[in-house]
């Protein structure tokens, strides 16, 4: 019988090698988290901006739908020394107008914490003991790492560039996620400039797997499952596709996001930072136009002072103000559910492999 | 027998899917292309900045060695209009201390025509009657592409993004290079701004697969045959290589120009135009860094403002003033004969096709 089955498939305990990516702010409800793992490839939650309490509660309601394997992730990025009130004033100033256009309150300073405690977060993935945690901005010591693999985790951790790969490797993660510049939201990047780390993924990748001996998994530009055999070609491990998961019926992206990925062009997207302070890449829209040489306040302060803005225009329609994060092969997005997406992904893996076989 | 014919071999008249990429100012001499003819895949001449004589003469040296198909490669962007001696003053300025400290005599104001003539460059090509023609920077009508197509050349476009994509096979062309975003040298994007259509490889190669019906040649980041494989596995009928033929032992790039790719990390390169008034890809270095901010003519007249500095850096030994184009995937290059790079690269791609056979 016709399987897909890597080395990594077996250590996570899954049947495909597929990631659904962890995708922070809304995409990865308990439902579409728990379809993608019944459907055989791994389902993550992205838990960056959630409390230990959410975070539990979304993990029992998928695991009430699925017995399969669960990823979560967190950002691990330090915490953003507390910015006074003055000291921001100009970044509120930036935003101001976009909070009165869509009827809002005026913008306040935000305070510490601008979000959930890293070391509670911690603490409830020891609670929730995921098959798998990955972390994205991994400038953590090792201590974490070898403590949640010591209670049977797999961990993964998030390389921009041949550096961090190397860097991860040294903190002992199980497999390296090579995350290339095609790539959707925030850049992983921790120990460059993220703008000169934005290797594209077929280079990074074929480089990441000639540097390490862990497992490296593929993300960045992979829509379909000709993207995923290219990567395996390469000699990953397995592929984590977000945006081909956005448009999913169980996501919990807001339609304007959806409709957005359904409708862009390769080089409608940017990185930017306006939105939380870090760079992350998206549709590019009139806030990101706009508000390119404005002031912004350190991730993820910014993410706190834009939320309100990000959530009342989600549900005004109004696709300028909102984070449409999405990477380079947004075009090739379907509005499927999850099982038939990763139904479809396997299909299109196999029938690339079929076609790969009339050569050599 | 193992073959890795696609049907852009057979339109070619090549036996491996494999192209050298077009290198113009210095690497692509008659001994380099001729030799990867003779290996199997498709030599090709960069002949942006030659004169015709220039160019006949090097096509008649390479035919002494093979009877192989050849291709050869125009830069096809219209021509810079004159710029007066007191407008090119700050440019010239601002080069001035580099041609002091190689101890050249100071730079000049550059005169037209800044590059040889393309309508002679065409005719050219129409007398050398190669098996392909490629060009890059293609803001040409259809008329040229139709007229050497009449005479029995398959003729190819650059494309840096979908829209190019269309617009080449409007144009009639018989296939089309999808340059991504690591290719090292010049970007070839005439529709968009340059720094916008800087879509990764991955990502590049399935959307223009998916746009376009004629055959996709694959560029930037494929440095052995895993990489081919991945771009089989993506659509492309063929693989594009420049970087990895830089350091060849027939390669004419400079002795500093290799020795930079075979030391390089794969975050040392960054999009400049600096050396030639166009973007290109290449190594950072200590004039890169410090002409940053600093004007510069339009392409090709800072081309040939900085050509006395390079050529005389380059023979001096000093990497600093010498333009080190090279594509992201550089660290993986090997200081091999071309024959011995074709070989090498064929044995990996059947290995890389044989290694997904076990899977799907």
């Amino acid at each position: 019988m016709a399987t897909l089955k890597t080395p990594l498939c077996d250590l996570l305990g899954i049947d495909l090698p597929i990631i659904q990516a962890p995708m922070a702010g809304g995409p990865t409800t308990p439902e579409l988290v728990a379809a993608v793992s019944n459907a055989g490839a791994l389902g993550s939650f992205g838990f960056a901006y959630m409390q230990p309490e959410a975070m539990q509660r979304d993990v029992e309601l998928a695991r009430v739908r699925t017995s399969a394997p669960l990823g979560v992730n967190l950002f691990l990025s330090k915490d953003a020394d507390a910015i006074d009130a003055a000291a921001q004033q100009p970044a509120l100033d930036a935003v101001r107008p976009y909070f009165a256009e869509l009827g809002l309150p005026a913008p306040q300073p935000v305070k510490p914490p601008y979000s959930p405690d890293r070391r509670s977060q911690l603490a409830a993935i020891d609670a929730i003991k995921p098959a798998v945690f990955t972390f994205h901005l991994g400038d953590t010591g090792p201590a974490p790492v070898a403590h949640l693999r010591a209670s049977g985790i797999k961990v993964g951790g998030s390389a921009t560039c041949v550096a961090e790969a190397r860097h991860l490797e040294a903190l002992g993660v199980d497999f390296i996620i090579a995350q290339g510049g095609e790539a959707g939201g925030h850049r992983g990047t921790y120990l460059r400039d993220p703008y000169q780390a934005m290797t594209g993924t077929l280079a990074l990748v074929r480089l990441i797997v000639k540097a390490v001996r862990v497992p490296v998994v593929a993300a960045g530009g992979i829509m379909d499952g000709a993207g995923i055999a290219a990567v395996l070609a390469l000699g990953a491990q397995g592929a984590q596709l977000g945006t081909a998961f956005v448009p999913c019926t169980e996501s919990g992206a807001s339609a304007v996001h959806k409709q957005a990925i359904l409708t862009a062009q390769e080089d409608d997207t940017v990185i930017t930072e306006k939105f939380s302070g870090k760079p992350a890449r998206g549709i590019v829209n009139r806030y990101v136009r706009e508000m390119q040489d404005s002031p912004t306040l350190a991730f993820p302060a910014q993410n706190a002072l834009t939320g309100a803005l990000r959530s009342a225009a989600a549900k005004a329609g109004k696709s300028e103000f909102v984070s449409l994060w999405a990477g380079q092969a947004a075009p090739l997005a379907r509005a499927l559910s999850a099982a038939e997406l990763v139904a479809t992904l396997r299909d299109e893996t196999l029938e690339a492999l079929d076609r790969l076989r009339s050569l050599g």
